[in-house]
């Protein structure tokens, strides 16, 4: 059998997520496996990195899924985004050794978080982007950032209550970038709980707003109670950026 | 009665364009009368600095209508962005003197056609960009474009066959931008005539697949025949880029 790797983009704006449990129809995973299961005549199954919620986008969401097709990967790579909806697309179809799993074998992950700050909201990035009308401190972000980059116990950061599982992870680092009214929060680590990213940035936001100040993070953190922490920021906002192997 | 002028983007993919005779509902000249309409309770007519076509983005429309309300510009502003679809935004308001007409004082305009060149399609610029999968020589269609400017006769570049007004126009510049993927073609002319830009942005298209050369462009503008220049690019690359007064 041979392992095929993908690597896709999608707007998330009209789905329930890459995966779902009960109604899986409309997914992103859902849509890919009948283009490829079309295209191959085989019960294509695609293993991906990861879930990402409903309304949450991706840049470099990575897959794989195993197939007897002859097809050159330019072949199914042209094939994908010929049959898929205008709002997944396949970047990149290369073929990997049989024991390639996108999921175990990812080792670190990178989100975006994309904010629109500015009084004026955007026509082009409203569905792409969390609209903050007050003014940020990106400074006092940046200062919140440092106590949240490295190993942490971030069941405070987690919407999910899992007593048996570890909600120990590492943050390698935070950046931000400002350009203009664009702001973009680059999460990079080995690992993320569920709605961890958009909780950060909940708190983020919260301390540039000047609502809470970063010093507070150590204690969220040992706290370990959701509520201390901030709100979930919006699905919208969020983007996959990058899966690393 | 006060002037109040405006600077509007908007999405224009769900839209019948700026203005439209016949059934006006669904244009955005309408939305933005109903919104000021209901905030003044007089009759708001908007004047336009010029029309857009159906599906068309603007990052720049400008327009003015008069009133006897008594709010302030920011209030009118955030009235306009509150009430507005989210896919249209109001960037500045400001009083300006009562004979102020953003159709008739215009004195140039600014477009911009955007590209995405490559030979994966894009999902998120999918409804802002015309993709082209086939590579473009940048450097042929920037030959293409110093035979565009200047003050031409531009019949053979326009949709509508009109003998009674003047179908010349001056062209100022024509800048090509390139960043990765995008491509992005910036007009600035005293006027354009109808979908000018458009087959503009074909015949260049055409120039930099290497189906025409960029010698040709005399002969069509001399000929004035619409036929001899290239196919209308699609309307949603398609932005009003900046009005200027």
């Amino acid at each position: 059998m041979r392992n095929i790797r993908l690597t896709i983009e999608y707007d998330g704006t009209k789905y329930n997520g890459w995966q779902r449990l009960g109604n899986t129809e409309n997914t992103i995973q859902h849509k890919l496996e009948n283009v490829l299961s079309l295209m191959s005549g085989e019960n294509i199954e695609v293993i991906g990195s990861g879930r990402t919620d409903a309304g949450v986008h991706a840049l470099g969401q990575v897959a794989n899924f195993h197939t007897r097709s002859p097809m050159t990967t330019r072949e199914i790579l042209d094939y994908c985004n010929h049959y898929l909806p205008q709002d997944i697309v396949v970047k990149k179809a290369a073929e990997v050794e049989e024991r390639f799993h996108a999921r175990y074998n990812a080792v670190s992950k990178k989100y975006m978080y994309r904010i629109w700050n500015s009084h004026i909201p955007t026509a082009f990035y409203r569905k792409y982007s969390y609209h903050v009308p007050e003014p940020l401190s990106i400074e006092k972000m940046r200062k919140g950032t440092a106590y949240l980059v490295g190993k942490h116990d971030f069941q405070a950061f987690s919407s999910v209550k899992s007593k048996k599982k570890s909600t120990e992870r590492e943050i390698y680092s935070i950046e931000i970038l400002k350009e203009r009214e664009r702001i973009d929060i680059l999460f990079h680590g080995n690992g993320f709980l569920h709605n961890m990213v958009r909780i950060m940035t909940g708190t983020l936001l919260e301390i540039g707003l000047g609502k809470r100040k970063a010093e507070e993070i150590p204690l969220i953190l040992e706290g370990k109670i959701r509520e201390k922490a901030g709100v979930t920021a919006p699905a919208q906002g969020l983007f996959l950026y990058e899966v690393y192997y």
